[in-house]
């Protein structure tokens, strides 16, 4: 079993960097205080004895390969640690950390693996700055150009190339050098199943889709006092329509379509004068493709309506989109199997979240470990998951990686 | 009758003064742009040998007195020169320079004023940059203690007092130090009535009521994709609800209501979190006093069932609140007559928006006098008025200015 204080201490020492003067914790991708969380990494990577790599796209490796071992394919595990804005310390981290307590204790206890296995912090899981989210998995499985991705443009107008080299995080490995054997991240599920139902391991079988666009919506800036209710081309009222479509459809669908509207602005953003623009993101996800196609379409058709209704002019941006993913059964099959030899129940489940595996799932066999989120809470300080519950869903993974590489 | 071409020239002239490197026009209160406005209107004001003046909120006078006048109450004209952002080049500072224009008319033509004629521009009409509006004649008029106004914080945070001063405007006199006699505000309509029936002049009898209010609503930030709809607490949907219910209870209203949302804020502003918490401006008016305070309950009402249907916290903050104001039936028909015996039509009607004549109303008989806006458009650089009605108005003001002084 590995080291459950161990472990414990270093989320919570992870968790402590990048927090502001308020007590805040944001680390996004190719910041200042994601450079200190690598640094940090890094050193616990060297610490377990394990060789440090770092890819043109800023993925971190942690490499452990006994001689004669160098041209093998590794069984990964992965996950990420720049975080959203005011993030609790779970999400990503706590994957990337197990992974290396699941090595150290591999090594530790004398273990000795048939092939590599390392440990991988992909660069922008989380897509807060740059988009598409999961962009360091992405670039490593091939779906996205490297030279596209250095050049992305973040919410802050700085570019990812240029932030990765000025932290000293552009590395100078071609991603993909080291095609996985099989990939296998556990992370927090961030969503109420688990804890709802009591059970402490979700065997986690799929991913949904996830569709994200940028609308713009132009109107006619005019005077809050004098212009007459029917004569205006507001741009800020028209986006709360599309909220609220977004909300009702949802809320009422068959499915289990979710929509989220998390960024807005309007322009000129006077408190007299009605919005000539309104800038704002849409999140859409759904399980199955066919789905997530239709509310995409009812979206797409919507904004035709809104556009006549309002005199408004409506564009759309698209920002990311992944179809849904299935994950390799054998290895499932393994998840569960753990849990029941170490007397844990599980559930087959599907991620509501986008995560790396989904992305490595197209170059290698690759699933997921779910533990469980006190109230559904995450991207949220108060995120939360009780330590017995970390450290089972750690000794689920130990017990996968070592079956993967016996 | 004023001299046409030297009216349109020094409005050209402002109106150049502000602009960015995108040719936008933005001169808000006590900004530099502000102080090179400024500066400009008081070189304008001695070369036409008129004296003077800045009070410690800012507003400057150019007084016309001839000896023996010292203590007698004057007739004042006036408006303001700040912008709102992005702004056309007539909104306020039309009927500064018009008030001028009158005054050198007067001068050259050798007119004796039975009391001083003094042209006034009021700091912070526009309330874009600090709230209220129309601030610097509400200080003027005894409505609003002048440290509470020199306190107030900008929405960039910036204090007013510290900016006046900054910017060399943090004038010497005691605000309302010169008592009018009576006070004229020429204007652009800022709406569309008078460009639709054709008519010249409007003959402004009364002034709509305005209510500006700051919303705080507080939700929970959880994950876009791991939250089922029904168990979200998603602050920004519940403000797009209340711009839907002020749009959809503003146009279905039997009273001449408007509602308007100009500003909104979004936190953590992430795409892929529930919006923990929305901010934003409500501007709601009306003509009628018991109507306003009517959709200002229906609002309250509404944002308490919204706090518990959707489970959020709701905070509202007021940042201005004046009643609807009555002209001076006297001054009032001053106008029509002047403007009958120019040959010109005129219209008695309301005035939608703000202006510092609904303050100076409080202590001295007053009245507006307003000119057409093409499209009714305002608040916009697509601001418009042709250049004779511009002059047309001018006379219009020369002639009541004219009766008032005699
Ligand atoms: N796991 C996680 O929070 N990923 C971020 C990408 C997303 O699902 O929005
Ligand atoms: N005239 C004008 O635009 N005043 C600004 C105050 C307001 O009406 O919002």
């Amino acid at each position: 079993s590995i080291h459950g204080g161990r472990l414990l201490r270093h989320i919570q020492q992870l968790g402590q960097i990048g927090r502001d003067a308020g007590g805040q914790l944001t680390r996004l991708a190719a910041s200042d205080n994601d450079k200190h969380g690598r640094d940090v990494l890094i050193a616990w990577i060297k610490e377990a004895g394990l060789e440090a790599a770092v890819d043109r796209i800023g993925n971190i490796f942690g490499i452990w390969r006994v001689p004669g071992q160098e041209h093998q394919a590794p069984v990964l595990i992965g996950s990420h640690i720049d975080t959203v804005i005011n993030a609790g310390v779970y999400d990503g981290c706590y994957g990337v950390l197990a992974g290396l307590e699941v090595i150290r204790t591999l090594k530790e206890a004398g273990f000795t693996p048939s092939r590599p296995i390392a440990v991988a912090a992909f660069t922008n899981e989380e897509g807060v700055r740059y988009a598409p989210d999961m962009m360091g998995s992405l670039v490593y499985a091939g779906g996205l150009q490297i030279e596209e991705a250095l050049a992305s443009v973040g919410t802050d107008g700085s570019v990812l190339g240029e932030e990765l080299a000025r932290i000293g995080y552009a590395g100078t490995e071609e991603p993909g050098f080291m095609m996985p054997h099989a990939y296998v991240e556990l992370h927090i599920e961030q969503g109420p199943v688990l804890e709802s139902m009591d059970i402490p391991i979700g065997a986690v079988e799929n991913l949904q889709g996830i569709s994200w666009q940028r609308i713009t919506i132009e109107g006619v800036a005019n005077h809050a006092g004098t212009t007459p209710m029917p004569m205006r081309k507001d741009a800020g009222h028209a986006a709360a329509r599309v909220i609220t479509f977004l909300r009702d459809r949802a809320i009422h669908s068959q499915t289990s379509a979710v929509a989220t509207v998390g960024c807005i602005r309007f322009e000129p953003d006077a408190i007299n004068v009605i919005p000539s623009k309104a800038t704002f993101t849409v999140d859409l996800r759904n399980p199955d493709e066919q789905s997530l196609q239709a509310e995409e379409a009812a979206l797409a058709e919507y904004l035709i309506e809104l556009a006549i209704a309002e005199g408004v002019t409506i564009t759309t941006e698209r920002m990311a989109r992944f179809e849904p993913v299935i994950f390799d059964a054998a290895i499932v099959g393994l998840v569960e199997a753990a849990a029941r030899q170490r007397g844990l129940t599980s559930k087959r489940m599907t991620s509501g979240a986008g995560h790396d595996a989904q992305m490595m799932a197209r170059i290698c066999p690759a699933a997921m470990i779910f533990v469980p989120s006190i109230g559904g809470i995450s991207h949220n300080p108060n995120e939360h998951t009780p330590e017995p519950d970390l450290v089972a869903g750690a000794n689920v993974l130990l017990d996968v990686i070592a079956d993967l590489a016996r």
